[in-house]
């Protein structure tokens, strides 16, 4: 056997690094914490000044290439769909009766959107989305576990992960030997810094400035980041506005929703949104707040977003983007006549399907009461979520029928009801956290971004924009990374 | 008037931008924490994994492009001239007399000098190096303050700081209106991180690996960086490996003295040195350690420098080269009787002697004896050093009169007293460490990097390796970066 064919036979499909313990904390755990910190793989701590290396595994997580080639697939098509949702009547009956449910949040989003989103005079819209997945472990195949159309993160930090492992890789760390384990274009490192960049700039683009700007000294146009006061993943957020300068020249602006009525007022024409302190124009609004109840803090908070609703911004999201992203219509889009609606091609309709679990309303249809069966007699199986975003609202098995026994029945319509996917767990891999190593199997969750830039009649683009891959520890059921429970991974592609 | 003229007549040569304090603190500072924190801009805290923003300056500092100039001109003129020294007689017989009055430190580094670099088979020799600077006032020339031959830091950091400063600008930080305040090819960035690189990579392929490397499965060259054991400036030296192995695909490994003879060893032909584990060859050895009495623990930590130094490997530096600058030589280097030995050439002499300012020994020459008059008489115009490197060992102005007479008289030579240079103190710009504004006026020092490598009759390569301004408070005499007392600049040129 010469050198070149035991090379080849060492690394079989699928296999982790034969490293131990020992290795892995001598050899492996400083090097992630000094390339984080080195190459702002970081989350922030409570002192501006300091960061800390945000939570990663120590390895890739082996990833069958046929079932992230599937989640590839499907984001254009799942992309037009959430675009033709937002676009329809539809979206404005089936939010209605939500909002009767869900007057805390569904409801109030609603009335913005009635109220200001309707009479913008900006035709274009604009979704960076992010379509989750868990792959189902008999089949490969991925089944998706929510559409994800406002503040999706990690599209900056998910590429310098795939660069960590790569660079432990060819730095023979994940070897006992130090020779490269993983072999060339195994390792996959997620675009999304420079494709969801590369998105905002096609918005950008289309984002025609008042023509009277000269007159005004008026000559840039801005991305108005709107954002959290204390933002524990703001680096992922810098990510995403450096690399806006950096390739495209975009200069970017963050403000809370506290503080925007004050540093930005309209044009009289058209209201456009103008930076007082420049004078330039924005041209893209990208809200990274504004997807929870508690992310507006007062009454004020929510006549904001109306203000930038009415805007001539382009949002993203508005909030007929935003919800169109609710549960609610995710399970609606399950039912074979109503996804019938917006896809014609059978192809198609098919693929999209093929990524849905079963998700029961819990109303008083016999799907739903099918449903509210299956949550008391058989919780285990499930998972209950309300029209919320961010994690930590939903309800996991055995939980279920305690908490639906106290909630008023009229309530109960406000949840879904979805199957919990069974997916790989694996004990090969940790989390790294603060320096310290994870004991527990992992559950991984894949994440496909996408962009798509569209008005009443046209798709003007509409693209895939990277990758992530999520992982948290088997015993925890919410995923959430920057919470605390989940870690951000990379694919060894096999 | 027009625009145009209304927008250069804006900047006035070597002004500051005229934006007030509360703007620095609310548009400023929490920028460069975020920048800092996300392009790795830090040094390290006690914890491995949490980083804090290097302190940096608000504004780049205006220098007039002609000292810039100047000094640049004077770089391979010096690395020519300490390259000289490392391979000379007069060296060795300087050094034997150091020896005897600063037995501790340069007594024992000729110890290990005599007993192991002198017999390395190794002919070649590698310099790093960096020539610090302060602009007179009265003329704007440089006066050189020291010319460190080993472990010369901020390499890596120094072209950031530059990245950061020409940030804030183009993002309109440094203007009340949001427009940038300097002008294309105004702001410098250092090329140091990069550049050392290529002279790292320029002594690597000057290393010839065995040619029996086949057989013994080592198809490698590495670097070894020899490191301390809490290093608080680790992410500049993660910069130049990091960039070792991206630009050039060139490995390193870290070691301390303390692991170095657990993880390498001698093959038998010429004391190469292997890295056990990976059976690889180190090319280099780059110390970014061993310049300190402190940094040796114990006589094991001698004795692994000795181990190195007979090592077949290039050192970066060798004894040789890091004795060749001591503070003792600087001083003799100004005499014309022994630059003279050195170089040839009038012009070359006279541009490196303009960067000379008095420098005296301590000794019972006539020129020491002088010395020692003024030392007592009229210290406010002096510095007192010792035979060290790294800060905190000087004995400023009015300090040098109780701390020589505290001073056993056989003992003085071991100093040299310098005339102390008259440099710009700044108000106008700040030290911003751990998010807190300086209030005080700032002095700033030109470092410029050299690297050299050579042997006995030859100069491989002999280049110019970019830049760093360090400033540091006017009332505080040493500018240590990391030791809390200077900060990293860059350079405005005008
Ligand atoms: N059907 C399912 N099967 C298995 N696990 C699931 C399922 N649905 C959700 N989960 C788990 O619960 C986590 C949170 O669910 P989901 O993403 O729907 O909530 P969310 O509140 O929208 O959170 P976020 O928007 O922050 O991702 C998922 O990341 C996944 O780990
Ligand atoms: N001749 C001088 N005139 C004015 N200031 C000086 C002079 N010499 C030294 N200093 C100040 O003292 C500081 C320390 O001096 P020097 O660099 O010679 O010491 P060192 O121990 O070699 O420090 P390091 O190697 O860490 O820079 C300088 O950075 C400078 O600020
Ligand atoms: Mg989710
Ligand atoms: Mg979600
Ligand atoms: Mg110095
Ligand atoms: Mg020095």
């Amino acid at each position: 056997m010469n050198v070149a064919s035991a090379a080849t036979a060492k690394v079989e499909h699928g296999q982790f690094p034969s490293v131990d313990k020992t290795h892995i904390q001598t050899e492996i755990i400083p090097e992630i914490a000094q390339w984080s910190l080195t190459n702002g793989l970081v989350l922030a701590s409570d002192k501006a000044t300091v960061a800390k290396a945000a939570p990663t595994t120590v390895f890739p997580t082996p990833i069958p290439r046929q079932s992230f080639d599937q989640a590839k697939a499907l984001q254009k098509p799942f992309n037009q769909l959430y675009a033709q949702i937002a676009n329809s009547e539809w979206l404005i009956k089936e939010t209605e009766q939500l909002a009767k449910v869900d007057p805390d949040f569904t409801g109030k989003l609603f009335n913005l959107y009635q109220k200001y989103t309707a009479k913008s005079k900006q035709p274009t819209k604009f979704g960076i989305f992010r379509s989750d997945y868990l792959i189902e472990e008999k089949t490969k195949s991925v089944k998706q576990v929510e559409f994800n159309t406002v503040s999706v993160s990690f599209g900056g930090l998910s590429s310098k992960v795939g660069d960590l492992h790569s660079y432990l890789n060819v730095m023979g760390k994940y070897d006992n030997k130090g020779k490269p384990f993983y072999q060339a274009g195994e390792l996959h490192t997620s675009e999304s810094h420079v494709f969801i960049v590369r998105g905002i700039l096609n918005a950008m683009n289309i984002y025609q400035v008042d023509l009277e700007s000269k007159k005004r000294e008026r000559d840039e146009k801005i991305v108005l980041f709107v954002v959290e006061e204390d933002e524990l993943n703001i680096y992922d957020q810098k990510i995403i506005e450096y690399n806006l300068l950096k390739i495209y020249g975009i200069i970017s602006v963050r403000c809370t929703f506290k503080d925007i009525k004050t540093q930005f007022e309209y044009s009289t024409d058209k209201k456009r949104l103008i930076h007082k302190k420049t004078n330039n124009e924005v041209g893209v609004v990208y809200f990274r707040t504004g997807y929870d109840v508690a992310d507006y803090s007062d009454e004020a908070a929510w006549e904001t977003r109306g203000f930038l609703e009415e805007s001539y911004a382009i949002k993203a999201p508005d909030l007929s983007v935003q919800l169109a992203g609710t549960k609610k219509i995710q399970q609606l889009l399950t039912k074979d006549s109503i996804l019938s609606t917006y896809i014609d091609d059978a192809n198609v309709k098919k693929q999209l399907s093929n990524s849905f679990v079963k998700i029961y309303p819990l109303d008083d249809s016999p799907e739903g009461k099918e449903g509210q069966k299956l949550a008391i007699e058989q919780p285990e199986h499930y998972v209950l979520k309300p029209q919320r975003e961010g994690g930590g609202h939903n309800v996991y098995k055995k939980d279920i029928p305690a908490f639906l026994n106290d909630l008023p029945k009229e309530q109960w319509n406000a949840y879904i009801l979805m199957e919990i996917i069974d997916t790989a767990t694996r004990k090969e891999n940790f989390i790294v956290r603060d320096g310290q190593l994870s004991s527990e199997p992992i559950i991984s969750e894949l994440g496909i971004y996408g962009t798509i830039i569209f008005d009443k009649d046209h798709i003007a683009n509409n693209d895939y924009s990277g990758s992530l891959l999520r992982s948290k520890l088997m015993t925890s059921n919410e995923g959430g990374v920057v919470a605390g429970f989940g870690c951000i991974d990379s694919m060894y592609l096999y």
